[in-house]
């Protein structure tokens, strides 16, 4: 595994760092521009007509300071598209662009579950989650969780007792929350990791949680749910981990106990009915196939992104190879053509693609318009659907 | 309701008290036969083949001793297919031949549902089997139950105090089991009713319990299954309740008590979600369709089913008007014809009757020659298939 370049890594950071580029926009400004060095360049130069919604780009300099004070402590900084990103998250329709890492990075790739509940977890949920992550780690499995009180706590000791643990937190990996916690981060930094989106500095409030909510669905192959009380946090997490297609296991729980009546309607929608690590073995993909991540990472020529964006080129040829040289071919009607397809019915951008005969690049670069001019949505999952006019 | 006339009640009686015949074999030879007087004829005759299995006819005189008994104690005796037999088991393919009741023998038709679970329940279990029930009763379900001790006595005591309850017992109905819960017998027979198959004299045994259970499973629209151990009689009750087609409920509970493996294992089998009285009511059909009963209530003429199975009778039209008066026809190739429709796959009588274009009686006559002749076997659901031959 090749280190991902120094350049690329500031790129990707100033791009991440700035107000009003989440995810799904990053990976949008990336894949209509080709790489993340062109979308940089673009917005430097008011270029592109998305610049117009984000704020002002993250300065080169407080990119660079972020990336020295995390050397500085030892941490690691991951950059989606890069080498050493977790396969598994890289994959999804809103992966983090970059990720800082406390501990073992590598151990993100790992076969890990997600293990998650409430913070006044009662015995019996204490003693569920530190055994049923004491026996995953005993088969390999990994425990990732949120380092909060209650459940979270109980499975990352629990993981410990018997092999290693992720934990994801809100804040930056210097703010360690909640602070009676401080301990066990470090512990889980030494043996494990500790993993986040949010810049160093950061002091998680509750809208920051979301993020950690998605890196705990996204970076586990399942999610178990212990001890949730209805419009909790962990039902959340849960509903992320179903969106990303994860298996979702839920121990039952008495009925007289409000902190079990979250979980036990997970049951009651379907998931895994789970009172032991058997449940959840049995129910784990048997390995991680080996990821297709999206084309950030094998980016078409330089030349053909640069300046504007690409308009003439042949189809795409099915996945994962990337398209030949394109010949010209007539673009004029691309807008017209994709018009024509769109429906109130949410469509697969891929789908789009193979219809119109236009370079994904293309296609596009014609949706980011039209998602501006309001006439389109973007959807998770990489689907598009029609807006419909006012009423 | 006109009552059922005595001789009737007698003759069911004595078949039912017959060693040998239990509710399959009863439901047969009455079909067979056209009535439980022609089926009784044959027997004390030695003139129908299945007679060999059988023990000694019940005599007369110990089936009037057993009639003046309950009636002496103020009891019931239910007789299927007679006025005052509770619709929903009369369905059944193995329904009762008779039922003793004390109290209002009218409530077994009432809308029930079962509840059921271990005699060690916890507090919890038993707050929850009491709540359930009281409020079941509120909205107008009955909860039937077993009468042992734990989760069943709680859902007895917990339906009256907000109606009337129904207690299926394994003995007789002078033999209350357990002892302790005499006094709760007594006052679930003066507000509600207390059924059973055994009678009079019996004190219960193990190998009379799944006949209890049965009646749980029948009588019931619904089965609701509180902390049942793995391997337990609850979860047989829950098991017939399926193969009658009933909804089957569980409460969940912590993986942690053993006394909940075997309800948590009814969720994880598709049993429905159970928190509160809502998720039953929500899944009970809303209301008991009328029964057909099986064709006991509409005996064909006697004189046809006298002496010898009829062999000449038009096709049956569509139930359940009984068959008009039967034309000769040719049957010399009814046997045949049969041979020809079974198959190793079971196959309804009801088609057979169809496919054949002969009477019920007469299709039975054959299958019941069969079966003995050990080319074919009879299924739940009046259901035939041929057996293989041996090997």
């Amino acid at each position: 595994m090749t280190a991902p370049d120094a350049a690329t890594v500031l790129a990707c950071l100033r791009l991440a760092r700035t107000d009003g580029i989440g995810p799904v926009a990053y990976r949008r400004l990336v894949r209509t521009h080709g790489s993340v060095h062109a979308a940089l360049d673009m917005l430097e130069r008011g270029a592109t007509r998305i610049s117009r919604s984000i704020g002002t780009l993250c300065p080169r300099d407080d990119a660079l300071r972020e990336i020295d004070h995390l050397q500085a402590m030892g941490a690691h900084l991951l950059v989606h598209g890069q080498p050493g990103y977790p396969p598994l998250l890289g994959r999804l329709h809103d992966a983090p662009p970059v990720l800082s890492v406390l501990g073992d990075p590598a151990l993100l790739a790992n076969r890990m579950v997600g293990i998650v509940g409430g913070r006044n977890a009662s015995s019996g949920g204490v003693r569920m989650a530190e055994s049923l992550a004491a026996l995953l780690a005993a088969h390999g499995v990994d425990t990732i969780s949120g380092l909060a009180r209650g459940i979270d706590a109980a499975a990352h000791r629990g993981a410990m007792t018997a092999g290693r643990t992720v934990a994801a937190i809100a804040g930056g990996l210097d703010c360690p929350y909640p602070p009676e916690h401080d301990a066990l981060q470090d512990q889980i930094a030494r043996t494990g990791a500790v993993v986040t989106e949010a810049p160093l500095g950061t002091v998680p409030q509750a809208r920051h949680f979301p993020r950690r909510n998605r890196l705990i669905a996204g970076l586990g192959l399942g999610c178990v749910v212990i001890e949730a009380a209805l419009r909790s946090g962990s039902l959340i997490t849960a509903r992320m981990a179903l969106d990303y297609d994860r298996t979702i296991f839920a121990v039952p729980g008495s009925p007289l106990d409000p902190r079990c009546h979250g979980s036990n309607d997970l049951l009651r929608q379907g998931a895994v009915l789970t009172e032991n690590e058997r449940d959840i073995l049995r129910e784990l993909p048997e390995f991680m196939e080996e990821t297709t991540l999206f084309p950030m990472q094998a980016p078409p020529p330089a030349l053909a992104v640069r300046g504007a964006a690409p308009r003439h080129e042949t189809p795409p040829r099915a996945m994962p190879a990337p398209p030949p040289a394109p010949p010209p071919a007539g673009t004029d009607n691309l807008h017209e053509m994709i018009e024509g397809f769109l429906s109130f019915t949410p469509s697969p951008v891929d789908d789009l693609v193979r219809r119109c005969q236009f370079s994904t690049a293309a296609v596009l670069t014609v949706l980011s318009e039209m998602e501006i001019a309001g006439t389109i949505e973007f959807l998770a999952g990489d689907m598009v659907v029609r807006r419909p006019p006012p009423a």
